[in-house]
């Protein structure tokens, strides 16, 4: 059995630290998801494949994990032209939750592609307006929020006085320096400072999203709904927030402030955050048209790259760089990680066709063994895909040398190396390695007894035929005798 | 083009009525979806398949429809045990939230497995509390509903003294009759009548799913839920209100009151309510050990049925009833389901490859026109799919006169046929019927090749082989030379 001898690098110390859960083998772990008024972004997508990872590799320690991803739908569309509104039935306008809905599906389908595990929770931020009511009511008590014209903000200079934690904490920024960067606020804000920020803001009369509140007719800030649903599906404090760097400041700043404020405590043990995803050494935009979606990669319809490149191969292409470390996506680089991928397949596919001997080999099991521990070792340290992968591909050094040295390979190791390439490849990474299912009813295995009998038959024509046939769709045939 | 000459029964006025949109060509269409804490129903599914056939048919007609079928999660989850709750951290105890995932994506799974169609907007009931509390604020200022202790009723009494509509305008049920059938309060009730229902609940302390209010802390009543949802979305009147028939009395009822109290409206102009499943000849119920969950009858691992059906031939065995008759699933049923829909696509394998002539055959032509118009005439009759599979199958007639006479066939009328087949099939009843997609790059193209050139080579040996093996396996060959 494994030890969870787990470091994780934690954003909010900056120090790699042992990975210890609150509570026995409960973790509770949130990670903000995606806004859903539009196509995801394939640097999403990256962000949410890591922390695919980190969820199988902690179930995959035996823990029981509560994994929250939140789909943000509380968004800004307005109906352009006040008359326009008042005039058309409801039927006729556009309603947002139709749009967030499309989105959303088209959220799920584009990251199962991915073969990203479902969270256990994905609740919808416009799903929890009595809730996020709830905190602003707490805050507005205790004199760290207030009211103006309607909207309710967090007062950052009350909360500096009264809370033990500091505005800045998380992203190291100093409020001095903070104000000092502040714009100086118009006339019109409704704010005390510039820094504060909103927890409620009063709808204008085009604002489509708007719900009843104490205040006004309005609509949550956008911080406030991580902090409303972590803490109701998980709890005053919990093991791990996850997101996107982008995310650090402000978003998961304010999220501190306002839970340290309802409940007194840090809400999250370890603060991950993902790194960017670049595409040809450039910040992905689309004003600037430097975009590319998912789905244009993997149909190959798109202006950067010559072909199509499946999600299992763009999955293992993000994996082969750390989740804290900024990762380019070019041809290049791609084409290298679906060349890499089918050697490493192709690697696996021989040794599972190796005949056992009766007798085991001892030297090889304890090979195999130590490169297990190495493996772990990897994952063990900060999750280190890219670092576990080469590991991986280590394990070519003694199945090579099994053929060069005409060495035995006994049932007992074959087995538990094939058990491990299954953990690591499959469980723990999420890649899908098995080509094709060779099922009794499948069409293949019809086309291989023809090829069988023909190979008996010495009608070489067809059974060649056949391979090369095969081969020009993607399935290559060793034959060993 | 098709005229839009489609009658509905509508359940309020219990005649069939043409069907006309409130607002130009905009349908709202709400409909009642599952409750998440379990496995969905087989019964249910068949609703979920019927209103699929009214959104599909409506949008073929042309329509632009804005269909809303909600996700019922406030359910009634206790956790046992005063003590244990209190001690046990919110990681640990049973979190409702992550039962109702679970069961979502179980049931769009099962419904996908149909080829149902996604709604436009799936709300869930337990993101809409504050619309829920909007509409109870607004019923007690009216003198439509009564607080007491912490709870919310509707007062039924003072509905049928202020509103023009009675309490029972849909079922049919007299308020006295429902009177002297109500059980009498007992002494620890809140209510002031036994017949009056709840819109909200003061919470117990087991009580997992609470939000604030302004009564207690507590969850809406079941039949406002809809109320507040169908009106957020499709506005104070929309076309069409659907369910199943078990929902007529009360929840349907309570609705109409809700929203009667709420907006002085109807709600829908048209209810339409689907028919229940047995399962030989019982009522499917878990309790008396008749019930079949879908995958089960999918898988075959069950104990009613000797072998598995797949998803396609259940939706064409449901549609093979009407919506409004009750309809028993019997493995003698099913079956005979099977077989014909089978017959039904060799028919039409047949047509397809008929070699066409350089002249047109207007008899025929005239023949599958006039065809067409008797298949839109059974949709346009209250969505009668029944007879309209059973018009469907008479194309039979002169598809074999063609061969008995030795016909001419042209494009115009091969194409004609084909599409229309396309659109009655695939569009409309959201059936599958091409059974394999011949894409280039297929191992089947490489057998059929293989086999092409057997046939050249005159090596039947060969040829036969693989036609026996692929018609092992349910592909049919039929060679015409």
């Amino acid at each position: 059995m494994i030890s969870k001898d787990l470091h994780i690098y934690n954003s909010l110390t900056n120090s790699k630290e042992k990975f210890i859960p609150i509570k026995d083998d409960n973790v509770g772990m949130y990670v903000c998801g995606p806004t859903v008024y539009n196509d995801v972004h394939l640097g999403n997508c990256r962000t949410f494949v890591s922390f695919d990872i980190i969820f199988r590799y902690l179930k995959f320690l035996g823990y029981r994990v509560r994994y929250v991803r939140n789909l943000t739908d509380v968004g800004h569309l307005e109906e352009s032209g006040e008359d326009k509104v008042s005039k058309k039935a409801k039927i006729e306008q556009i309603e947002p939750m139709e749009v967030a809905q499309k989105y959303t599906n088209h959220f799920k389908e584009t990251i199962k592609k991915f073969n990203v595990l479902d969270p256990n929770i994905e609740p919808i931020a416009s799903g929890h307006i009595t809730e996020q009511i709830t905190i602003i009511n707490d805050l507005l008590s205790k004199q760290l929020a207030y009211e103006s014209n309607g909207s309710v903000y967090f007062d950052i200079d009350n909360y500096n006085n009264l809370s033990k934690y500091n505005y800045g904490i998380l992203s190291g920024r100093d409020l001095e320096n903070i104000k000092s960067n502040s714009r100086k606020l118009d006339k019109q804000s409704d704010k005390k400072n510039e820094y504060d920020f909103a927890l409620w803001k009063k709808a204008g009369k085009n604002h489509l999203m708007k719900w009843d509140s104490p205040w006004s007719i309005g609509f949550p800030g956008w911080h406030l709904e991580c902090t409303a649903m972590s803490n109701k599906y998980l709890g005053d404090q919990f093991d791990i927030h996850g997101g996107g760097i982008d995310l650090k400041f402000p978003h998961h700043e304010c999220e501190i402030a306002q839970a340290v404020g309802y409940t007194g405590l840090q809400p999250a043990k370890f603060w991950i955050h993902t790194n960017m995803l670049t595409l040809n050494n450039k910040k992905m935009s689309k004003s600037l048209g430097n975009n590319i979606l998912p789905n244009e990669l993997f149909s190959g319809k798109n202006d950067f790259f010559s072909k199509a490149y499946k999600p299992n191969i763009v999955r293992f292409f993000f994996l082969q760089a750390h989740y804290r470390s900024e990762l380019d996506i070019s041809e290049e680089a791609i084409e290298a990680a679906e060349k890499g991928f089918n050697k490493l397949i192709n690697l696996i596919d021989n040794f599972k066709i190796i005949n056992t001997a009766d007798e085991d080999n001892d030297v090889l099991y304890n090979q195999i063994k130590d490169w297990e521990l190495k493996c772990f070792d990897c994952l063990n340290d900060d999750f280190n895909t890219p670092k576990l992968i080469a590991e991986i591909f280590n394990c070519s050094k003694f199945i090579n040398e099994i053929e060069l040295n005409n060495q035995n390979v006994g049932i007992r190791e074959k087995e538990y190396f094939l058990k491990l390439i299954d953990s690591f490849l499959s469980q723990i990474l999420g890649l899908r390695y098995n080509k094709i299912e060779l099922s009794d009813k499948s069409v293949l295995k019809i086309l291989l007894n023809i090829r069988e009998k023909a190979r008996k038959d010495r009608n070489y024509d067809l059974s060649d035929q056949i391979r090369d046939d095969l081969s020009k769709i993607g399935i290559s045939l060793n034959d060993k005798d």
